[in-house]
């Protein structure tokens, strides 16, 4: 072991082990998919352990899930910050001194600059509540009821520059009900996230990604797709 | 019975039932969705009968297909006529001699002009091998490829004079693997096609869509999602 510096065999404990992964989870309110992770991460074979919750809104119960696990928060309040480049630099000053490896935006309702993207390129995942490309940014579950789909979902991806465009680590479909409504579907396809991300969180801190050419592929006997789980017709 | 016409009652034979649509499958290559509709009209209470396969291309195996099915063809090259109008002229001619209700796409590289796709709104259908709205017009699987999505499927829809955006009546999804080809991903696919064609059909046919602000619902105890056939992991 005389070859392992001295951070990583106190990380990785007495036991010899990889050390986890150090993830951070980004959110602006209710923290369904933080709280995915942080179950996910309780297990003690998974490859990352969630070490902090940033939140741009005070007060919402995602902050009350992370404490609730012993998970360290903070509160960033964009509006108190004079411009995005500070509100940014506060986010990046507290992801270092928590010695975060790894970013989960979950929720996250504030835009991210090219710059901030590019630092964490290959280590910061999104979940969009859509089977992307189709159906990018915002009012994603009522766009797709006017468009009529039958069969809509959900994809982890890697975060760069453009909304929503990054390279797809994983995607779940659900079927789309005739009486659905922006509620019941939503409902629907939150289920699937919180299974498919932390799931695809684990692949990235497991080192299991590949990335060329835009694509994801996974190393190992894993594979990205999932079943859908809704009965046929 | 006396209130149904004359026509009605000959097509209604002589058990009763309703009548069965007259459909013209419209082919430009092979014809395997062409089959799978041939294979579904066989059943007695399949409520659509392929009554005319129409090619603009000649020598297709999709001919073939229709004459051992007993079903009349008819060769259009579209270019031995003047222009497109003609050309759709003479498929008009055709499909009201052999007295249409229904036209199925299938493979029918043919751009149809819209006026003619206004004559037959709400009465043609095509099929796509993608998740619409996702990846419309050419090259489909090659495109959906590079976009790295790990799932991909198929949609049957309404013909509209906008390619590929008419509304949906049905969509299959289908795993992408990470050792996919265009040639491996347009099999996988296409087996759902030949599944999902034939239902679709048997929908408009039988009178259950009912279209309504772009979105198409299905009367009756149908829903129009499909099972995801492959393997979770």
């Amino acid at each position: 072991m005389a070859d392992i510096e001295g951070a990583d065999i106190e990380r990785a404990g007495r036991d010899g082990r990889t050390p986890k992964r150090r993830v951070a989870v980004l959110i602006s309110g209710g923290g369904s998919n933080l709280q995915a992770l942080l179950d996910a991460a309780a297990a003690p074979d998974y490859p990352a352990e969630i070490a902090l919750v940033v939140s741009n809104v005070a007060g919402v119960h995602g902050l009350d899930r992370a404490a609730k696990a012993g998970v360290p928060t903070v509160t960033l309040p964009h509006r108190d910050f004079d411009d995005r480049a500070a509100f940014e630099a506060a986010i990046a000053e507290n992801l270092a001194s928590n010695a975060i490896d790894l970013i989960c935006l979950a929720g996250f309702m504030r835009i991210l600059t090219a710059d901030f993207v590019r630092a964490w390129e290959g280590r910061m995942l999104n979940i969009h509540p859509s089977l992307l490309p189709a159906f990018k940014g915002r009012d994603v579950q009522a766009r797709a009821l006017a468009a009529g789909v039958k069969i809509s979902g959900c994809t982890v991806h890697l975060v760069t520059a453009d909304l929503d465009d990054g390279p797809i680590v994983a995607q779940a479909a659900v079927p789309v009900a005739a009486d659905d409504t922006v509620a019941s579907l939503s409902a629907r396809i939150l289920a699937e996230e919180h299974r498919l991300y932390p799931r695809a969180l684990a692949w990235l801190a497991a080192g299991a990604l590949k990335v060329a050419d835009g694509q994801v592929q996974l190393t190992g006997a894993v594979t990205s797709s999932e079943r859908l789980q809704s009965p046929g017709i």
